[in-house]
């Protein structure tokens, strides 16, 4: 049954792909390469590496790629200065501000600065009041939802009327993904720690997005049969035959779901590749963008 | 069994007198009366309408109303310059522009335009956008959900894990109401014309919210008994013995519906008398905010 495995590896390969031939077209016509401002502030490692991993990324599709790393005890000022430099820059397309920020600087307030043609995160709050109106659509759609979106769209999943629900609610991955699969017709429930019958939710799903960030919660008894669903969870599980002493597993019990399931991603090598994917995907619709207004 | 019916009359008139005096203490104690401005575009009957009972409402609370009136064929750039005169305006407190403007107008530009601490509408992207994040509260909650919350409020409905289905997604009414519910902890469902099987979602809703604009068309077989219904819908029903050839009539059909209902608003004298009110709160609001940067 392996065709039931959403293989979000050879998608976000794909995605990718599609990136490569557009920066290639984009150079060879206009004479002009993407660039992304990545900017990190303080050490932490999990930041850190993600950062890297964007960059890297950025290098093999032929993305020009500008790294800024500020220490952890940055003022506001000096921060936003940085992102105002960055909006003033016409090398740069996109603008990534990695997240969480340390917790004395105001998020809101750096991200609310970031041009909204250079927000390739779509972490904007016009973008995301854009996302959450009808008949407005944001420039940019938060990478992780976006992803999910196109994992379902590779999967021939038909939105339209489609009951899905959306466990978990937090602003990068439940929200705005309510707020799409609402946009594409799915009559949407978003539950949470605070829904009292979740399995009754479950049991009428035809798409599941799980980001709720617990370990296997979502068993295979509790799913519709052939439901697809998106687990966006990453969770370490111990085990003793690995070699860091865990493995990591999603918020759906992959064993027991995949037997009900329609179609499911594993984790890892679901959702994850596609982040990066789609951030490339932004950052290659920001040029498209600042090259039309030049 | 009147205890059932939820006054929507009483409650905004309880909602009025907060206002009134709130706006007496602020006189007193400041020397200062809060304003608001209203914009009309045309010549829109029921708009005009509308900005009239504002500005009756607003002289019976003791805040002063500066009315303006553009013609039907104003440009963009005029419409802009006297939003932008009215931010830098130290006597407006609450900037009203009503909606819907004529269409050549760009109605998400000008509602951008407003400062963020004037918009007693609560339409500002930023203020949508933060209405649709977890953590991040808008300085103003559109008036028509706004009103809702609080006849929930009044009612004493306990929202936390509460079953609540939004039927209808408007930008006004349907997608703020299920942000807001889902801010405070219901398990939400947005309902729309896609909807495959409504009856099953109505069938476990602890709180129903009806925005869609269709006559009657949720009906007391539909229901969970003991529901808590808020009735947004004002349609107008064919009725030989009225006046008018109609009566006003919700979404819900409220007959059969008050029979299985634990509360329920009618229509009129649900819903619609708390708009105004909640928008005169925001404008009290709005002078508070004001006050406290002078």
């Amino acid at each position: 049954m392996s065709e039931k495995i959403i293989d979000g590896k050879a998608i976000a390969e794909k995605v990718r792909e599609e990136v490569r031939l557009g920066v290639a077209q984009m150079q060879q016509e206009h004479n002009y390469v993407p660039g992304l401002a990545t900017v990190l502030v303080g050490e932490d490692t999990a930041s850190a590496t993600y950062v890297r991993s964007k960059q890297r990324t950025c290098e093999q599709l032929g993305i020009r790629s500008l790294g800024y790393h500020l220490p952890a005890d940055t003022t506001q000022e000096a921060l936003e200065q940085l992102v105002a430099e960055l909006n003033a820059n016409p090398e740069v397309d996109g603008i990534l501000v990695q997240l969480p920020l340390p917790k004395h600087l105001n998020e809101e307030a750096v991200l609310n600065k970031i041009d909204l043609a250079k927000d390739v995160d779509g972490f904007h709050p016009v973008n995301i009041g854009r996302l959450a109106m009808k008949g407005r659509d944001p420039l940019f759609i938060p990478c992780t939802p976006a992803g999910c979106m196109r994992l379902l769209e590779e999967t021939g999943v038909n939105l339209k009327g489609a009951e899905a629900v959306v466990l978990g609610r937090s602003n990068i991955v439940g929200l705005p993904m309510a707020m799409l699969l609402q946009k594409a017709d799915a009559t949407v429930t978003i539950c949470h720690s605070r829904t009292k019958d979740l399995k009754a939710h479950l049991q009428r799903a035809d798409v599941l997005i799980a980001a709720v960030g617990r370990t296997e919660m979502v068993t295979g008894d509790m799913l519709k049969p052939g439901v697809v669903v998106i687990d966006v969870g990453i969770n370490q599980k111990d085990d003793p035959t690995a070699k860091r002493g865990y493995r990591l597993v999603g918020d759906v019990d992959f064993e027991s779901a995949k037997e009900v399931a329609g179609a499911i991603t594993p984790v890892p090598g679901g959702v994850g590749p596609m982040t990066i994917a789609m951030l490339m995907a932004n950052t290659l619709r920001a040029a498209e963008i600042g090259l039309s207004k030049k």
